[in-house]
């Protein structure tokens, strides 16, 4: 089997960090003068791999095998937040680099196509997951014209900009691929707390917004009596503190939910509240709890809207997010692969926060694995991950990848 | 006993109602033109009903019997809310017209002292109950060149604007008074929905006002698991809704309550909240059941803190405002009145709004007596009382103040 070359990894994810350096963290917005440096010196090394390398027309950098398929592309992004750590989504990138690299390097798998790729602006500069989308053919002109980026800039300027007006963009073409492979920082704290050093992923959870609206009568609050109260707030206070008692009965270990943002009107100390709103927004990879969430919602408002005081109106705050299933024999090869370079110290678990197999999924089957995150932290300067785990990471995806690309072509 | 006339009584207050008319209500805030008009008519019908007639430095009216004391003060305010209804001060201040007219009219009454006034600005719009704390002696000149208007003009200018920067003030001196009555609508519903006329005063309830600050921890709403997370939103949904369960059970009927201004930080629908802060107002004539409140607080927060996630904090968000009780012997002449006039039909009752007699108790015994309001409503235009409430209202208080001299004088 292959044997990627720890130190070489080491020494491109730090060069990498160079680039856009603030502080300890990373400031590389997409489209950025310092995110197209990275996509450019991106470029040399994988020219330097001998890997056949494009910068598409927003930006993605491609570097694709002089091997025939079937090929694996192995990637992530390279774009990060406005104040982003060094891992998150370079990562990804560099093993892809490093896995063309190490498989190329070794006789038994010199044959075998990896194609290396870096996404535009997974973090949402401009659009979330615009390199993503652009390649399954998802973005129009007319999208690019009205997308604004966080300075103000409209995406097809800052396009035009980064001098990539004219150029071709990437788009998948139905033939090469065996499907689509990327490791992540877990940004969460499972794996640490549990001292384990790889998570193969399941599943992108659901994500369900909901808006609950709160109808009653607004009023004097000295001398309107607490029988005479239509109080819009108390039905919210009510339903959020429901939801926490309830929803944990239907819950397993990575469900989440959040009720981050209350507006109560007219907002004043003294006056009984004619109108609330609560946000609700819950995660999952299993859509069977998110129904069951909105039974337990539903059976909430019933009741409070039973007593004659208050109108409850529940209704979707956002286009439901479904769960993105990972590719089962990809699973299985990279849960091989830890076995063997991580034994007892792994696991199968799914991934709160989205990434860009969610948009590839339509065009690539597709897999994640994460290394752990220390203290959990990510999208922060202070983001960080042991070396041991970033090397180790690598090396099961290199063997899952030969693995993978030997059972597709029969080797 | 002296008999109110009825139709001297509709005819005044339907004229005040004119000055400063928009649609069915009545905008004069104090010391606007509206008000110094309202407040001359005020002083001619004063002077008219053969008072001795000052407007002092702030805008009081004060109409003094020339028959000497010991006398009774009898009025309200004459200014209004911003868009205030046609009795809310006015009906008062009438009634302390009508009365000192009917008691000077009748031959058993006719040398007892009833001196009205017409109390400055109880409606906030530079500093509330101007007029009563001017003469309790609680105004100093730099209160004056502090206080603001809605309207953005400073009180000192507006006192000279209205023509009253070289008048004296009127202000307390011990001797005259036997005490203050004072008449107002009820601004709730707790009479009509008894089918009652009639309500005496007990007390101006006390008010709390807290604000309860829940500190969390920041963090992202996918990838933070349940069981790690510091939300500072679910502390404050926790306290809101065992405040409305536990609250009702060392509640009285008048006691209420209100949570009316909520805020959450960051407030992002995606973050898990690392702080809240919730406002809480009470009220309540019993201070036992305030006492009993912040017990209950502190026991939820005793809970919540106990789990080790968010730390709470309680605190005074104003000076609280204890309870203005009523004097007793007045409150008998009134019920005793009310008999008469009402038989069955009235009711001993606290004041849920505050009212100037929270002021001049400082300096003098005060009773209220309250007639219903239409569907409850008060500081809007659609304020009203039926005609038949208003006079009976009048009648009970002048027999009151009449029995109240007599038992004064020793006639």
């Amino acid at each position: 089997m292959p044997s990627i070359n720890a130190e070489r990894l080491m020494s491109d994810l730090r060069h990498l960090r160079t680039i856009g350096a603030v502080e300890n963290g990373v400031v590389r917005p997409a489209l950025s003068p310092a995110d197209m440096e990275a996509r450019r010196w991106l470029a040399g090394r994988y020219e330097e791999a001998n890997l056949e390398t494009t910068i598409d027309g927003v930006g993605n950098v491609l570097g694709r095998s002089r091997n025939s398929g079937p090929a694996l592309l192995i990637g992530s992004h390279s774009d990060t937040q406005p104040r982003g750590g060094w891992l998150d989504g370079a990562l990804g990138v560099i093993y892809g680099l490093e896995i063309a690299r190490a498989l190329g390097e070794d006789a038994d798998t010199k044959d075998l196509a990896i194609d290396a790729i870096a996404w535009q602006d997974e973090e949402s500069n401009f659009m979330s997951c615009l390199g993503s989308r652009s390649y399954v053919g998802g973005i129009t002109p007319e999208m690019e014209a009205e997308a604004v980026g966080r300075d103000g800039t409209v995406l097809s300027d800052a396009i035009t900009a980064a001098g990539l007006a004219d150029t071709p963009r990437i788009t998948h073409v139905d033939g090469r691929y065996v499907g689509y492979l990327e490791a992540h920082i877990e940004q969460g704290a499972y794996l640490e707390d549990a001292g384990e050093h790889i998570g193969v992923v399941t599943a992108i959870v659901g994500i369900r917004g909901m808006r609950i609206r709160f109808h009653g009568q607004q009023n004097h609050a000295g001398t309107t009596t607490m029988a005479r109260r239509c109080d819009a707030a108390t039905g919210l206070y009510e339903m959020a503190y429901r939801i926490n008692q309830e929803f944990p009965k239907v819950a397993t270990e990575p469900t989440v939910w959040t009720m981050g943002q209350v507006q109560i009107e007219p907002g004043a100390v003294s006056i009984v509240p004619g109108f609330a709103e609560l946000s609700l927004q819950m995660r999952d990879q299993d859509e069977a709890v998110l129904d069951a969430f909105q039974k337990i919602i539903a059976d909430i408002t019933v009741d409070i809207e039973s007593r004659g005081k208050i109108k409850v109106e529940v209704e979707p705050a956002r286009a439901p997010i479904r769960p993105c299933f990972m590719n089962d024999g990809f699973q299985a090869h990279l849960a091989r692969a830890a076995d063997v370079n991580a034994p007892g110290k792994w696991r199968h678990m799914p991934s709160a926060a989205g990434h860009d197999p969610m948009v590839l999924q339509a065009k690539l089957e597709c897999a994640m694995l994460f290394i752990p995150s220390i203290a959990g932290i990510s999208h922060d300067f202070a983001e960080d991950s042991h070396d041991a785990d970033i090397v180790r990471g690598c090396q099961v995806m290199a063997d899952a990848a030969a693995s993978i690309l030997k059972e597709a072509t029969g080797a």
